[in-house]
């Protein structure tokens, strides 16, 4: 039996359901999953599918090729076909902070993550021992002012030899530069401590903290060239009161990280998340 | 234009969606939403959808006639069909608790609820002044042990007159018969003062209070012959401390079982409830 | 039995509990709650006590004169002491919007606010009937550019006849003046529709839409010169999915709104609130 | 400078708070944390107390013997006094699952938790290798039917020897004896995995799934000899939907245990869980 994943976008117009529908019934697909979304005031249709084919001759890339041809050019789809035997591949960049990364990898230890994770990259040596420990594949790129450029392209180098379909910055506490985030456009995944768009930039809980909210908040979200404004993933919240002191906001702020990321990334793993116009639709 | 909604539940088997959209598309419709779920353990299809129709020929009747032919049948579905027109009919039965009462009244007057409400019944005289305030009809139907067989042929009667879709009991705080249950089979709403299957039966506060849990809750849910027991709409909860009283679990669980009462009414008025072995289907 | 709350905050230093309770216990007090807090970063320390006096010659004011001499001067407190009798008189400003009104009126109806409503203050008509119906004085003064500061007048006139001690801004859509700011200083409790300090401002529901947050929410706090920064008193959210419609966050924020302004009303009229530095101290 | 946290509960009566205030003074205290908490049905008084002595010639013990002497026995006063130096030594007790393990060992190894896990006992060997990882000693004690009392005296030996002060079962997945439990009364801290009284006893997930809830929990709680019945220290939910089979419950359900024994780890060793009547006063 194959299984498909089917994430397609395109300007809201009758019958795209009942057409897709029909489409994977001629082809022998029976379809286990559908959801859609249509945004009114942009006038989009978004649509995931997910169906299963039990002829032995079915082939993922025929099958693209037809609904390339039958469909997606017809009703000018952007789509994206994965076939689920398909991991996909994720690289973990990382600093100096370990809770984002032990948590990601007792996840992935214990099965709960559908995708694999060739190499973790850090700037700092501190968690060299933690990927070990998980035997994980690590390397430590450097990054200065000086060898920002060069940092990259090693990065880039690791990325595209690893065939590495996602970035997950656990913490990574550098800037990703243009040349990056567009190669691997709403594929890379960061965590930012506050809830955005509140307290934008450095040191969310000292601003939290000094402006006497009552609530903070940890977001989720792909990486764009404007600094914590990407479309977001995932957000969650916990209460805080004057008896927290800055610590205190870091120590709650943690959990919230985790399980703001870890959902983050297991929504982008299972394709679950669509971006359009800088905001996600995401299927349950 | 017309607009109907369509629930489905069958037994799971293959080409389920392509037949129905297929079928639609073929009658001229539009689906502008569809969500399907599968329960895997009992093996059973449910999906809701919305269709428009622009043809001035279209007949919501007509529409069911096809449907039942061509596809129920076939695929043995239970089935309900609404045109968007049809506003479902609610009535509403009290005691002496005002809080649910202001709190629905409220928001149907704002024009909140998709539904209309042609008469409060109570067993008391407490809250017909509210009643009038909102300009609602108030049937005062007292219940002793000796006139309960009474009281409800009067509450029947009154139920058949002005052909109600559905009933909530907004705290009335009576035990309904299985007559009425019956008759009214997942028609009926309550909402319970505690975060079922905790605390059933009555004085649930004074019961979580005595084993001092640090959270409450209220729960909706469709009124079954077993207390407490039936299928669960909608549930919240709420943080407490060892420094509530009764009466502050009181107060705060009023301001939940207003909200939970609320999110069910709308749910169940705008037909996005499934019921299938005891447990709902709650589509977004 | 009398039964006094005093609320102190001074620069920190050693002694200030037992020289308080010492004090009280001395003037034949009962404390029956205690609570502090220390700010750490400013060296500021606060506490808020509840005293019971059972001689028949205790006098509220009495006790006042002796506390400032015997403690607050030493300590350099800034300090109140309120009688429990004595329930604070809540002026509401509203607009157009009903939801706060409604919910504010309904639990004080009921009896769950400590406090007095002597009349609610409107730039429109439309809610006249509202407090007609629940027998509260409706004055409509109505605020337009050129007639901003008779306006101003008016409303502060109302303010000082009735002995007004805090204002409620139930969804009053206008600024309020630096005059009524600095005469009503932590006084004037607005809420606003998000949760602050993101979507400061007008129109919060359609820049949290824009901006596609997976969570919104609304704040209350107290009015500062400065628009939509003054002390936070208390924040609740509520998740959202890229499903739910500019319309869909303004209906779910409506029930946010009234509890999250209702918590702060109660907090306030109960005492439970202290400022100090842009930021509020809530006790339990 | 010396650091004492005092725990007192007795009958409530006039003057506790300003008697205990006024004997700290005069020792030469200053009391930087109070917080007590009246229960009113049952008319009992607590207290928590951080007081700081500065002189050189401080003793606990000596103001234990004072304290006991002046206040304890004069107000029937149940006392704990701690030094801020001792940090509570804690045994970890393990099946299979290793979620939970793996969340407290790195909160442990990251400084977050204020105490010691010399040990940890496990009756299987599957999770050996996460304790070696993290340097602690590992002691494999099966348990079978026929072994358990041996068992159980092997688990005493260990937790004498060591000098344990609490023990945390993270999923451990056997009944612990009465024995056991006399000995560390209210000291044994479980996580069960459904939000208590619901869901008693095994396979809680199951059952929420068969029931139909919409929101699951976790209950951390003391150990007594009634099944999951213990006073309630900590609980967490979240919030599931028709679609989430067993499988999702339980992985989401991991989250929630893993922050709510935590959570409820943190309040135990830093001495603010009190104790009576089978429920928690939990200070802030």
């Amino acid at each position: 039996m194959n299984k498909i994943t089917i994430l397609i976008h395109c300007k809201d117009r009758p019958n795209i359901i009942a057409s897709v529908t029909n489409f994977i019934a001629e082809k022998g697909g029976n379809i286990v999953y559908i959801d859609q979304h249509v945004d009114r005031e942009q006038n989009i249709f978004f649509m995931r599918l997910e169906s299963e084919f039990f002829t032995e001759s079915f082939s993922t890339e025929d099958f693209k090729i037809a609904f390339k041809t039958a469909l997606a050019n017809k009703f000018e789809m952007k789509w994206r076909i994965y076939s689920s035997e398909a991991k996909p591949k994720m690289a973990l960049f990382v600093s100096k902070y370990d809770h984002c990364l032990y948590d990601l990898l007792g996840r992935y230890n214990s099965g709960e993550l559908n995708l694999e994770i060739p190499f973790i990259i850090s700037n700092h040596l501190d968690l060299k021992s933690i990927a070990e420990s998980f035997k994980i594949a690590f390397y430590h790129v450097p990054v200065t002012k000086e060898t920002k450029e060069d940092a990259e392209n090693k990065q880039l180098e690791l990325l595209e030899k690893y065939e590495i379909d996602f970035i997950v910055l656990a913490r990574y506490m550098q800037i990703v530069s243009a040349k990056l985030i567009n190669k691997y456009n709403n594929k890379i995944i960061n965590i930012h401590h506050s809830f955005l768009p509140a307290f934008i930039g450095a040191k969310p809980y000292h601003s939290a903290y000094k402006r006497g909210v009552k609530i903070i908040g940890a977001t989720s979200h792909y990486v764009t060239e404007e600094l914590d404004a990407g479309p977001i993933i995932e957000q969650d919240v916990t209460r805080v009161t004057h008896a927290h002191a800055i610590e205190d906001l870091i120590a709650k702020g943690r959990d919230l990280e985790k399980i703001v990321l870890a959902n983050a990334v297991k929504l982008h793993a299972n394709r679950k998340v669509m971006v359009f116009n800088n905001k996600t639709v995401i299927f349950s």
